[in-house]
């Protein structure tokens, strides 16, 4: 086997650490504000790519990201096995029998919003190419199928995450679109392999196209239902016979190999192959949620950031810059996937504003254009100045699509007992020594950190406690009350090392004290925040944990964790 | 960025799924003859290298396995990428406190067991190096000093395992050991170092020895003082603020990524920085076990499988089969390890008995020295004929380090639910409907597969019944007795759809009934599997999930998957 010299596997790991240190940092910024991880991620390659490390440091940027060699294969393989095993995870997400009961509308919505943008596209691209960044030199038909298709697809994973945000994935509103989706990414991705087989052909390659569409249509017909079965019925045997999770793990991931090695051998990409072994495996009752969970924490957080960080290695995007197709291709996209969404929606019968609801969630591109855009330009469909374009446009559409949905639909935003902890709102050497004077301390806190009147709260939570004591036992209590005037929940922490007595069930003093200030017109909210929090210290030994955090972070650290250990799924 | 072609890609993803395919089915079957799982996985290696596909399909192998071109250097990254993911894992399995608790005879150990096997292999090597394979025209001294470095290096990982598997790991013994072994691989790859430097220097490269080792120690030197200290602290940040637990898994192999850079910059190999950061991380009382145990499934099961297959596709394991090397190698590596390991033990005041144990323990080369003598042969330090004699010494010193210690110590066996349940001993439609017919019918079945007297077994598990009957409640019933004339227990199993009246607590009928049937010198076993079994069935809804499955298969499937979640470490 050729080996890697000292210095390859050196700027190997050097530019591998750097790619998923610096994606992982920006994306965890960008959901700090908000915004989708990705939108860090791809930051981050422009940071270190041609855009921003290029160009001032060229000697640093060809060092650490060549463009040739051992290393520039390396990486590629690298990123080409992860945006696979992406596509395996967002096949995973699939659920075939909700889609089968929602067939007949996601039908209408997936027709719809696949024809029209696609025939939009299409007459766009052959009339006004240059507008869209193609050289004249470019074969119009391919271009203007490509320009048709990357229109018409949208992003299933970015779609199934915005609709998990929103608790709407499971409703019947979610599954339409789901199905909608996989409907367009499906014959989207065939018509891609198709054009691919066109330059193919073009090229002189004996790619028979007819032959292609069939092995393509055969492998996910004979996936989808033989190979369905069989993976559910080898589940079951390898939880019982193989160490587990690491069994099917190993399983699911050996096959999304040889998925990936079959479509790519048929002559369209690996990725396809991955996303439909990833339907057939994460359609099976007998996955396990732990195992999900775990191939889809290591692929989203490593794989993936390094894959979408990889993404600006191979552009320049401020000198391939083009307001005139950027804004072009971001206008065109928007219409006719609105178009063709809120059309298909009515079609079958849904409401007006359902219909919008679904025209935003279609019209959200995310990862899948940019993967599209990818291989298109790697392939010498398209030129850099349309790529960026593409992928702006997939991050804009990407971006609005959750917030649209929340305003037109007019949902709540979900408050967690995590949204409303705050180290202002901490203190973990509490003075009181009884029930009232730590209700004082604490409101004084609250009040202080968000302009309340303290003696209006400080009444409402005593005559609140003098009801009903709200000491829960196991060394926690939870004094609390509705308030006018507060728009969100408010929590504030209390930790007392000596113990305080709020009366609980088990007469064992409080240790840590959560004030709980929710608002009038959300009686929900506090039920729910009670819930969190009893669970949370019913597992054993948690009050003692918390008294051995010495600070803010630390007790925030051990909530958040132990909040998503009680909650695997 | 360098493009693969189709070709390329279709090859890696096919090569990639089939060496862990394959190494992952035969790692699965090694275990079930109750040998290490790398057995399996370098004979994976041995099938699909050049040893066995080589010479049966010499064309295929050449097609799957290229020697050169983009393949080899995508597969080579991915194997050097999973070695050094294979030691960040090891170095977080070492425990830095024990360690220094028994730092007094865990260096006595460790110099002993170094000291001995080095000057030996140094004086062997030297004066008989046609015995060992090599040539005549390798460098004497890098030679002898190599041989001796393999000879006095152990596996942390190997023996790590070996003390878990036999509940030693946390034990003084275990971590005299432990601290001994990773004396000898600290200095170990230290000297493999300086041989890579003479190597370097002879070849006229400007590497200096001095700096390389001053750079090694300095790094160790930070990374286990303040580097340690540092990740402690920042843990907790991470946990707070980041998500969890991807926020703390992408700073762990970030951090291993660039040490590994960093050695391999310094003239070391990268898996010594990943190593290192391993120990520094997982040093930190603040990383979860859960998050320990994330990255362990998927190096271990992944990433680590593909690497000792790989092992193989370097060396043809017939052609180069020498027997005098072989057992030449093996024979001199048992007795100066032993010799080291157990005067070293006896110097620090252990018993004879426990002296023999260590000397066993240290012993275990596996993984540590097929990746040392995979870097020596890469280096052109020796010929394929010692690799080969290395890697058969490596698999037949971890294979016997286990048994040994067990006998060596009189360690009983550890029996679980999972060793003792069988298809023979499972039945899911259980015909009785009182509490004495079912245990005449369970206790029939146990005979008949065991061959022990049917109305011996009977009087007694019904004599155990009535003075308090079985029946714990949520569903469950645990007839059992202590037999005599068995020597490890028997667990029967049977499903009744309708219920059965076993007197519980929560006035449930029995609908899953285990008969446990415990040898009587053994008398922790039995209330060990009943605690596991309680455990088991305290999980909300456990019961409805086993009345739903439909074999043994699926009925083992559920169990043994519950039971790694219910013990999550």
């Amino acid at each position: 086997m050729q080996n890697l010299t000292q210095d390859n596997i050196m700027v190997f790991f050097l530019s591998l650490g750097l790619l998923l240190g610096v994606a992982r940092v920006l994306g965890e910024l960008a959901q700090k504000i908000h915004q989708p991880a990705i939108l860090g991620e791809l930051l981050a390659g422009l940071i270190l790519g041609p855009t921003i490390l290029g160009s001032l440091a060229p000697e640093t940027s060809a060092f650490l990201f060549p463009q040739e060699g051992p290393n520039a294969v390396a990486l590629n393989a690298f990123t080409t096995l992860a945006v696979t095993m992406l596509m395996l995870v967002a096949g995973m997400e699939v659920d075939l029998s909700t889609i089968w009961r929602q067939r007949r509308i996601g039908l209408k919505v997936g027709t719809a919003g696949m024809v029209i943008p696609f025939f939009l596209g299409l007459v766009v691209a052959l009339i006004a190419p240059r507008a869209l960044g193609s050289d004249l030199d470019a074969d119009p038909l391919v271009f203007s199928l490509f320009f048709a298709t990357a229109l018409s697809i949208s992003a299933l994973p970015v779609i199934a995450k915005t609709l998990m945000d929103l608790d709407l994935y499971r409703s019947d509103f979610g599954m339409v679109v789901i199905s909608a989706a996989i409907l367009n990414d499906l014959i989207g991705w065939i018509i891609f392999a198709i054009i691919l087989g066109l330059i193919g052909a073009e090229s002189g390659q004996s790619n028979n196209i007819l032959l292609t569409i069939t092995l393509t249509l055969a492998f996910a017909g004979v996936m989808l239902t033989l190979g369905r079965s069989l993976v559910h019925r080898t589940l079951p045997f390898l939880q019982a016979y193989t160490r587990w999770p690491s069994g099917v793990l190993s399983f699911a991931l050996v096959l999304a190999l040889l998925g990936a090695a079959f479509t790519e051998w048929i002559g369209i990409h690996a990725i396809f192959g991955a996303f439909i072994v990833g339907v057939a495996v994460g359609d099976s009752s007998h996955l396990r949620e732990r195992t999900r969970v775990m191939i889809d924490e290591f692929v989203s957080f490593i794989f993936a950031p390094v894959f979408f960080a990889s993404i600006g290695l191979h552009v320049n995007f401020i000198t391939h810059f083009d307001l005139v197709p950027v804004l072009t291709v971001l206008l065109i996209a928007c219409v006719c996937k609105l178009a063709g969404g809120v059309l298909g929606a009515r079609w079958g019968d849904m409401t007006k504003r359902d219909a919008w609801a679904v025209g935003f969630a279609m019209n959200a591109r995310g990862a899948m254009e940019i993967i599209l855009g990818l291989l298109a330009l790697q392939a010498g469909i398209i030129r850099p100045r349309l790529f960026v374009a593409l992928v702006i446009m997939a991050i804009v559409t990407s971006i609005i699509s959750g917030p649209a949905i929340r305003l037109i639909l007019r949902l709540g935003k979900k408050r967690t007992l995590l949204d409303a902890l705050s180290s202002r709102l901490f203190t973990r050497e509490l003075q009181a020594f009884s029930s009232h004077m730590a209700i004082h301390e604490l409101t004084a806190m609250a009040c202080e950190a968000s302009g309340l009147d303290t003696s209006v709260v400080q009444a409402a939570v005593l005559e609140r406690e003098e009801t009903l004591p709200t000491g829960i036992g196991n060394g926690v209590a939870l004094p609390h009350a509705r308030i006018e005037g507060i728009s969100k929940p408010i929590v504030a922490v209390g930790i007392s090392d000596s113990g305080i007595d709020f009366d609980a069930p088990d007469d064992k003093p409080a240790y840590v004290i959560f004030l709980i200030l929710t608002p009038v017109d959300a009686p929900d909210t506090q039920l729910e925040i009670t819930a969190e929090l009893a669970k949370l210290f019913r597992v054993f030994g948690m009050t003692e944990k918390v008294l051995k955090t010495k600070s803010y972070t630390e007790f925030l650290a051990l909530v958040k964790s132990s909040t998503v250990e009680a909650n695997p799924a």
